[in-house]
């Protein structure tokens, strides 16, 4: 290992500058903003490391996906998942230099997508180069698998891996990336929680009436309001039937992996200035369900008259923007259907309901041997224990890789808390992403001899 | 009447090329604009009819007031309540002629305020004209009253009323206005709902949150949902301790009056599209309750992101406008604190209320002598049965004129059904001008012999 951490030691410049010119492009999925650029960008980069690399289309509409394939010394092949979209930069006025003007400053690299997921990506391109430049190849066969939607929800990624399943056989799948506690301990991520994502539309009359017709006239804001309030009560159960139906309790390892978390729980309560979480939970119950239990989420509201001053009228339409977060085993298009027939047995059938974006959850057990194995690479490379997160609170396509490709996921990166990803002046620090790129280093031979 | 009716005939071109002037005016209380210019105007018409006129102050803010007061034969006086200011024209683009530029075309006059209410304003000044031209002087005493605050909630009415009580005293009211219905009816209106106006507010968290917090982090749209379903139900009622308590109960003469109101209510379920009132409410139900009921209205929601496709986010902040038009004996400030009280009872003590307008419900008794003077005034004027309404669904300054002024009211005016106050195209129909005039005409003398 010594030979390659030092290679990667001296260097770091390249790699920095290679993630420079990736973080220059402007590749705004939300946007249609340079997404062919990059993705050509991508595959040369892979093609010069000695993969076999080509452009993928999605099925029918949705950026393409680098695909590439390397074999190495081991029969056991290992699949990288990554995303090279990123956030709209917006604001702009909040960043301290350009979004997509990466800029050092104090040891640290500041740009849209240079945690989330191009630093991501680079760092692993950079092991790799490490492995192949020292000691002359792969220890183990790679795979990459770089989609470019994932910023808006990865549409169509489940028909794009079944549809390739065969491309991407593979023994496991490091997942996009994560980051270090502030105290230095690498966190090691193993799932994800699904999202369904909708809109609620109330339309009671065929035109705003004036607000004098309160009495007898049908109010969209009022029905939407009643229609909301039956599906979530000040309790934070969802009351949807069957909701909680396919949710699976987390094992013991699962429960026991989330109590060793560290207590951040202080912070995020001071960080948005309340003393206490909903329902009055302790927290470690509120790390609990952080991790464990879906949601129910009111994104939106819009109906009427919301400008300055009274004006009286009653409103014809009334706009919700929900979304539900989702724990395994519950499938999104299946809650779908629960919540329109909640809404009809409600007497609210006539509230429209649209769909806006669907994942599913997936996770990969806590007592995987892969995830012992990441462990003590993670611990050798860090020196200190890592942090085992059983799911993010957050989503992405896990599910096709876990459930149809059968794979083990891990799931660690370049990021630090003060990482910022989605939000202005994105920034990693340089030592992570030098330690981020020897970890895979690390991974791919600890993976390849456990084969 | 002959006479005065003859004079009228033969002066309606002048009458309405006076209107036209006075609508030219952009008085729009919600812009602040032409307010002193029009209230000159007024007082100077007013002089030139034999008025002691003058512009007067609101007590803190407000638009002046423009009163006026010329003797009569008989010991009575008449107080005329009417206001120069209108709303505002937009959207521009919805109207046939510029709302400014007052245009005569097809019988009709339109123009911003030629039917709220310049040209009742108009309308009355040409009929004391009349009296004044052909029989030398006026029946009976004559005050008016014309502020210009009225398209804005008539802030401080109350407080002018009570500082000029002695000023104002008269023996009855002619309210600011009304019309006729399809089949040439003139309705004969008596009383007026009152208004609260608030905006309630919810802030939870210092900034808004990624939604995967929605487990944990208190929602400000979830907290406003849950608080607005406990204020009223889908069963239309609604839940604030007391707020029922001071509703004095249609008498036996209201409820007749209603019931022998004419059936609209097929056209106003087609006018909006739908097959039924709330609560599936019969037409005649509707109707009481439109007549005899408050009201609790969302005017308006806004929370979070409301903009195209799905993004996730936990609001911190939510806004509900709200109002509730209120009936006899109901106070608004009381209602206010049953409001705040209610709230804070139901665990939604955070969620911050804010006093936007307030007005008092006021009615005259369907069974005041004046009320049948005034029906067979009308009677005589347009030849068929008046329409009595007990009350308007909708809220203007009545009250301090019935309460602390002790004045009994009638209210009739040039409208007609498709006069389209507050909307593009306000018109009037000339015939119902000149009608108008004529029951003003009518009613001086009605009036005055009645004392």
């Amino acid at each position: 290992m010594e030979d390659l951490f030092r290679y990667l030691d001296d260097h770091l410049g390249e790699a920095l500058r290679e993630l420079q010119e990736l973080c220059r492009l402007p590749t705004v999925s939300a946007q249609g903003k340079a997404i062919e650029e990059t993705a050509e960008w991508v595959a040369a980069r892979l093609h010069a490391l000695g993969f076999e690399a080509e452009v993928l289309p999605k099925p029918r509409e949705g950026n393409p996906v680098v695909y590439a394939y390397q074999a190495g010394d081991s029969p056991r092949t290992l699949l990288f998942y990554d995303h090279y979209d990123v956030q709209p930069p917006e604001p702009l006025e909040l960043w301290s230099s350009p979004p997509f003007q990466p800029t050092l400053r104090e040891g640290k690299l500041f740009g849209r997508g240079v945690s989330d997921n191009k630093g991501n990506i680079i760092a692993r391109l950079y092991a790799i180069r490490a492995w192949r430049e020292v000691r002359g190849g792969l220890p183990c066969s790679v795979k990459f698998c770089i989609e470019g939607d994932e910023e808006i929800g990865s549409p169509e990624m489940e028909e794009f891996v079944a549809e390739h399943r065969e491309l991407l056989k593979a023994d496991a799948c490091l997942w996009e990336g994560g980051g270090v506690t502030w105290d230095g301990r690498p966190q090691l991520t193993l799932g994800v929680k699904g999202l369904l994502y909708v809109e609620l539309a109330a339309r009671t009359i065929d035109r705003d009436a004036h607000s004098s017709w309160g009495t007898v006239l049908p109010n969209a804001a009022w029905r939407l309001v009643w229609a909301l309030a039956t599906i979530k009560g000040p309790d934070e159960r969802v009351r949807i039937d069957g909701f909680y139906e396919q949710v699976r309790p987390p094992t013991p390892q699962e429960l026991a992996a989330v109590d060793a978390m560290p207590d951040e729980e202080e912070e995020t309560l001071r960080s948005y200035g309340i003393r206490e979480f909903v329902a009055g939970l302790s927290p470690r119950e509120a790390r609990r369900r952080h991790i464990f239990d879906p949601t129910a989420t009111v994104d939106g509201l819009l109906s009427g008259y919301t400008g300055p001053g009274p004006k009286t009228v009653l409103p014809a339409e009334a706009l919700a923007k929900m979304d539900f977060r989702l724990v395994p085993d519950q499938d999104p298009l299946d809650l779908l259907e629960k919540l329109r027939r909640h809404l009809e047995r409600e007497g609210y059938g006539d509230i429209e309901v649209r769909l806006l974006s669907a994942e599913r959850p997936a996770r990969t057990p806590v007592d995987h041997p892969i995830v012992q194995m990441a462990r003590e690479t993670l611990r050798r490379v860090y020196g200190k224990e890592p942090v085992v997160v059983p799911s993010m609170a957050g989503t992405g396509p896990l599910y096709p890789f876990v459930s149809t490709l059968g794979l083990p996921t891990i799931d660690f990166g370049v990021g630090y808390p003060d990482t910022r990803i989605h939000a202005p002046d994105e920034n990693i620090r340089v030592e992570d992403f030098l330690r981020g790129a020897k970890a895979v280093v690390a991974l791919l031979e600890d993976f390849a001899r456990a084969g």
